[in-house]
């Protein structure tokens, strides 16, 4: 490999290894760097560049991250083939696929390869079960109650038969939408059978509100920071995203306010309880100007309330829908975190005046969720074992939260600040400005500890120096014992940054 | 209600009941009829236009397959309501939803909710037993091997445990992944098992092949006639279809030559085996040559293989991706219709190109499908159970599809034509021009016999004078006693046709 024209100014402000991640980004795309062809190893780059080779290291990963590079164990790091990236057209036969694909470009967009492929590190399943897992929204696969579940299903199809293997409905599995309707009845409103539809997850029925509502162009409002996948899915539609700021009420309407009136709003996203990644919940006089505000510019409420039965202090809240203005707000729930994610199977409320096109798209999309897994998680559910599982896991997960908290108490610095949530799955750590949560997150890997850095969940940018912790996937023990290593990761941190910025540059190998 | 400003021209070429059709239609979309407002009831109508009620009833029915009115039993016809039609952004809040959604806009066009009615229709989904259901492309759940699932099942969750209740892989469960592509393999080309996905039964695999590729106003080629369900799909992306008529031997090559020489096209959808609804295969000189065409143009080809282990005589084909030139094929696939639908399982076969787009808009679709029910597909076929239950398929269709088209021959008029498949579920019935395939239905319907009309496989319109027959969701004696009534049916059809046109309208009550 030729010497390559990277340049890196130590006075622009701009951190040394992103300025590596963005002369190759432009090399490799204006095909300086070719497919297949190899980098330099990180020690003769990081030579050549008179900078520390940790710093190169950091550039490499999030270049693999954004999907431009891929490493091949004891052979080095290459430029990702042709067929793996953008160029899906020219792999075609000879002609082309047309103008490529506006969906596909996005797919392959940087942007969007760099969400996901950090988001998927999250979901912690590369088989890694050394690593403590404080990545991803995850519940303890150990509190299933598999045997329980393993008998229901049994005695599903010994009981329905074969009907029960045919073809379903679109709506979902009638009794399931009813056993929903009337749990869900009175803190979520007032929830119709005929309006509550079956999803496979609460990322389907994003994908499904998306394609239901949004056009090309489309202004949603999020919360900055949000989910990361919704982020994804509003922008596969061609969604652009106004985030939202929080405060410790969530969702600050009166900047809610502000973009509704200065701007045609499709759709309002939020999650007003437990809210991933923070775990913020809205307090009542907060959903109400939320609701007032959507109500008075007639702009509809997808609330996400996946986390709502996963209370461990506090007060229950209504949901947005059940108060004065929001009866017309969509709402999101999902049996993935309280219960088997592996089902796929959430629910979709809907105001009536979008069944028949949910029905409609619904069919289209996929005919409908799977019957047996429906029939089998309601009587699971009609049975108990739902209720006498949460209230384990309730008691399990604000155990963990607890350890958490005082392990962080114990060994975070000073200068850094945390939510403490009545709920959910998550808390948010804030830095002091300047220590970055992805060279953190680095750190962090090569001592076994995982976490999600803020950058994934941020819409708009940002979030540097925020990061989401989960304490629900790991054991107490084994949540100090990550905590203690972060904490320690952090003070090394601080200290270096307090010894001066200078350093990272200056240091050779 | 007062009188309506609805006139017929008995001179005009136009069926009366159409002309009736298409002056509510005007009248409900100008607001002259305002939604919940009563029709005149069927006797009054035909009394005051002075045509035969039967008239007047075909009229009724097709509007409300359509989704303008709907019939409430005991009560009369009435104008669908404001929130289940298209006023949706008007039942929001003050304000309105933005400028509605392109995309719900179309869900609720009248084009997409008379395919999507009149398609619901056929899946004999209303529990109505008695009727002889010739219409869906659905199998007979009484074949089933219920009992051996429900074995297989509690093996895999007692021996997998928890883990196949967790989150799973977006590409699927490797396992399956892995017994797919060696099964594929062979007549099917070369499967890899990392280009090997599994979906959410082939309707998905249509949704996330759509997402991947087309944008609004792109071409899409389809079989004229095609499945009904592949229309609705590329139309909710925005796709414009081009229609290529079949002869005897599937798609017609030279057309599409033309087509693709005269415009970009973004993709061809096909079904070379077991057309649905024909019923039709493509012998091996036919895919050379569309393959051919394809590759000369550069534009994939989405292969259609739902029905490949349906054969009942004749030899087997090789799908087209397994032809030279046709490498970067896409090949979709289902359990659906050789096993059990109701557990949402198919498979889709990319080129590499696609992996790594398609893995993220997976994520950003449903993040995966449900592990637990892969699983235990996998160990049923495995096992070998899938062979054995085809086994028993074949035989058992391929005796239906003898007692069909035997009872065809007998019972149906001369100038009825009909394909006679090798395999699949259906076959594709001609009827004498003038003869309207939705006139048959609604007689019929009276008779207790279900078929699916031909109107609904067009994407350019036309098919009223075809219809299909499936032959896989009843036994012989039923599917025989269905025949026969049809052949009554149409004899007295051709009859009344032969005897003049002239009766329709002049005949009172």
């Amino acid at each position: 490999m030729p010497q390559l024209p990277i340049t890196i100014d130590r006075n622009s402000g701009t951190p040394i290894h992103v300025q590596i991640v963005e002369s190759f980004s432009n090399l490799i795309q204006n095909k300086e760097l070719k497919p297949g062809e190899r980098l330099l190893s990180m020690r003769d780059l990081a030579r050549s560049l008179g900078v520390n080779r940790n710093t190169v290291g950091l550039a490499y990963t999030e270049l693999e991250s954004i999907g431009l590079v891929q490493t091949r164990v004891g052979s080095g790091t290459y430029v990702i083939e042709a067929n793996q990236g953008r160029d899906v057209g020219r792999s075609l036969p000879p002609g082309g696929a047309g103008r490529g694909g506006e969906r596909l470009e996005h797919a392959l967009s940087r942007r969007t390869r760099q969400g996901d492929a950090l988001a998927e590190r999250l979901s912690g399943g590369d088989g890694d079960t050394a690593r403590i897992e404080l990545g991803g929204l995850i519940p303890d696969r150990e509190l299933f109650p598999a045997e329980e579940f393993r008998l229901v299903l049994s005695d599903v199809v010994k009981e329905m038969g074969p009907v029960i293997l045919d073809y379903g409905s679109r709506e979902g599995y009638r009794p399931l939408r009813r056993w929903l309707a009337e749990r869900l009845s009175g803190m979520c409103g007032e929830v119709e059978e005929e309006n509550l539809f079956i999803v496979n997850g609460s990322q389907q029925g994003l994908d499904l509100v998306a394609k239901l509502l949004l056009d090309e162009g489309d202004t949603v409002v999020v919360e900055g920071p949000t989910y990361h996948n919704a982020i994804g899915v509003f922008r596969l539609y061609g969604a652009n995203l106004r985030p939202v700021p929080l405060d410790g009420n969530g969702m600050r309407a009166d900047m809610l306010g502000d973009i509704l009136e200065g701007e045609r709003v499709k759709l309002i996203y939020c999650m007003p309880t437990f809210q991933n990644p923070t775990g913020v919940t809205m307090p009542l006089e907060r959903r109400e100007e939320i609701v007032a505000a959507a109500a008075r510019h007639g702009v509809p409420v997808l609330e996400d309330n996946f986390g709502a039965d996963l209370r461990y202090s506090g007060d229950e809240q209504c949901a947005l829908r059940s108060l004065r203005g929001g009866e017309n707000g969509l709402l999101l729930g999902t049996f993935s975190k309280i219960l088997f994610p592996g089902l796929r199977l959430g629910w979709l409320v809907l105001p009536s005046a979008f069944r028949e096109p949910f029905r409609t798209i619904r069919a289209y999309t996929d005919l409908s969720a799977g019957q047996l897994v429906q029939a089998a998680i309601h009587r699971f559910c009609e049975m108990g074992y739902l209720d006498d599982h949460l209230e384990k896991v309730r008691r399990e997960n604000g155990a963990r939260l607890g350890a958490m908290t005082s392990a962080m108490e114990t060994h975070f610095p000073e200068g850094v600040s945390w939510t403490v949530p009545d709920g959910g799955m998550s808390l948010w750590v804030t830095l002091p400005r300047g220590i970055d949560s992805m060279e953190l997150l680095m750190d962090a890997r090569r001592e076994g500890v995982n976490f999600a850095p803020g950058v994934l969940f941020h819409a708009g940018g940002g979030g540097r120096n925020e990061f989401r912790l989960s304490f629900t996937v790991e054991k107490e023990e084994r949540i100090a014992a990550g905590i203690a290593a972060l904490g320690e990761l952090l003070r090394r941190r601080i200290a270096t940054r307090r010894a001066g910025e200078w350093r990272e540059s200056d240091v050779l190998l």
